[in-house]
């Protein structure tokens, strides 16, 4: 048996989560199924389970002191978000859910009552996306966790991938963002006072509610699939705001081979968004760029399909334009007109401006 | 928001997990996709994806800790052993597995060699069952675990259920059983006694190879599908070992409203089981009924399908009988003759016997 104390152990914060998952993937090899279409490397793989209908499955976990904290994440938002960070993964590849497992991980202080709670937001959540539950699991563990795995379904031809973005393509994106990195914030420093100054302490969250809210409870954009299907068009590319609007668009563009342009004015902030970022004295275009966990959509598609769109539906925040620093494939011009290099964390001199 | 204090929180223990995956049924209420053919209740769900092709779902996760000790789990072990619990699940709906997914929970002492060392594992699972790793996932965690995902599949008229068992089938078992606890025995004891003596300790585990390996890498009787498919029989009921016998019978019993009337003289023990129980002077027959994790299957079938089996592959362990006392739906038939009721965790005086 192999020692876990082996020499040469690599810390994995020399390379980082997407090194890791490149090494795990090489460890793998190609893989050589005639029916998978797309593998490790999209917001989900696809597999074809006829001459033209495809499934899609993806799986994400959320872990207590990781990924939430109980002490403001309420257990039927859990159970929401769990499902929602799944679907937005379907959505991201233009398809509908359709079944689920969840795998409830209960840690000694779960009672039976919040693991009903946990699963009122489960039920919640497959009636808003029109989706089943059909398996899954309870398992002790250290902390309580909730994973998720979703399996979608669409036609073969519909599926968009984050490979597809066109030097000429507009650069958009759904909703608003940055709102949930606002909530965090705000249910952060309520919980620091709630702390320090115990029952005296009164909070007022009214004027947060909405970014709270987008925060703890996202809504997956599975009416934006709709509406594309409806209006007949279909994005070139695509991908879901998990990480922040930064990283995903180095993603679209990396899989792409193309580069982008970003409007900073352009990016669409909610004013409740900008009150947060001002109550906190930060700059809430980095909200916006690297805050994560927006769960809109990113898509490239050409000027004249956009025109077959509800204006509202979509915010064009940039073009997609020929790579031409293969160091810098990203920029966005800032309101005072410097045009900068974006980096997947946000702009090379973000650190001096928040 | 909800306070996690709130009152009125019945602990877990006080409904058991079965009590609790009740519950949680009843909240999502009943499903009504019209292509899902079981949703929760068997080892996996199963969904229609054409006309008589079905696909299989079920997910499972290996957590430090809780289901492995990182002190004698081998980590390429570990890789292998994530996939063959779910893979298992797959042969216990007389199904083949297709696609995975597989989540690493990272904690802070898992280096990079490490993670390449589980998926040399995940790998060689892969190649042993010839499915593909289509997608996951690394996440940090408290504790080092492997979340996975299968999706199988089987022609719709091909899937067994634990719910199909007949008055009359014979009641068997593949492979041997007991073996996996075995091996956790002597892992346990030889870890407690490296603890003690430190470096001077000589430990010789040659005498426990087999238990060993089938506790740390236990393979998917995925073979025995292959078998009666090749015979052209088919089972009635069909359930996989992971709790132990004693359980599983219950589990396929209660779902097929029948009883069952086992043989302990007949239980399928190797001989190194044997003199392991023996070496810890303790009773096999208890490893094989209540050990849990030997991955066999348990299936009924009509005595004259039996015949075109061969006969190395099974085990017959006693009779599907019609249920007389529904407290005690399972009987075993000990050595020396008297007829006592099995419990789902064992023998209803096991405890003056162990």
């Amino acid at each position: 048996m192999e020692s876990p104390d082996a020499p040469q152990q690599t810390d994995i914060s020399n390379i980082g989560e997407f090194g890791l998952i490149a090494v795990l993937r090489d460890k793998l090899g190609e893989p050589s199924d005639d029916d998978l279409v797309s593998g490790i490397g999209d917001d989900t793989a696809v597999y074809r389970v006829d001459d033209d209908r495809v499934h899609l499955l993806t799986t994400d976990t959320l872990t207590e002191g990781i990924h939430f904290d109980r002490a403001f994440m309420p257990m039927e938002h859990l159970g929401f978000k769990a499902l929602s960070v799944n679907v937005s993964d379907i959505a991201a590849m233009n398809a509908t859910p359709r079944y689920a497992t969840v795998t409830l991980g209960l840690s000694q202080q779960v009672s039976v009552e919040m693991a009903e709670t946990i699963y009122e937001g489960v039920k919640e959540a497959c009636d808003a996306y029109d989706m089943t539950v059909v398996g899954g699991d309870t398992v002790s563990a250290h902390a309580l966790s909730l994973s998720v795995t979703v399996v979608g379904e669409a036609d073969e031809n519909d599926v968009v991938y984050r490979s597809g973005a066109q030097v000429g393509d507009k650069l958009c994106v759904t909703g608003d963002i940055g709102a949930s990195y606002a909530g965090l914030k705000v249910l952060v420093r309520n919980r620091q006072q709630l702390d320090e100054q115990g029952e005296d302490f009164q909070p007022n969250l009214d004027p947060f509610s909405y970014v709270i809210r987008r925060h703890l409870a996202p809504p997956a954009q599975l009416k934006t699939v709709k509406d594309w299907a409806d209006a007949g068009v279909t994005p070139n590319a695509l991908i879901d705001i998990s990480d922040g609007l930064a990283s995903e668009v180095h993603h679209l563009c990396e899989a792409s081979e193309v580069g982008a342009q970003l409007y900073e004015p352009a990016l669409p902030i909610d004013p409740e968004t900008r009150n947060t970022a001002t109550d906190f004295g930060e700059d809430v275009n980095r909200y916006a760029l690297i805050g994560g966990e927006d769960y809109e959509l990113v898509f490239t598609m050409p000027e004249e399909d956009l025109d077959a769109l509800d204006p509202q539906s979509y915010t064009v925040i940039g073009d997609i334009e020929a790579p031409e620093d293969p160091d810098h494939p990203v920029l966005i011009q800032r309101a005072d007109g410097e045009n900068v290099p974006l980096q997947p964390g946000g702009y090379d001199h973000f650190d001096d401006r928040a």
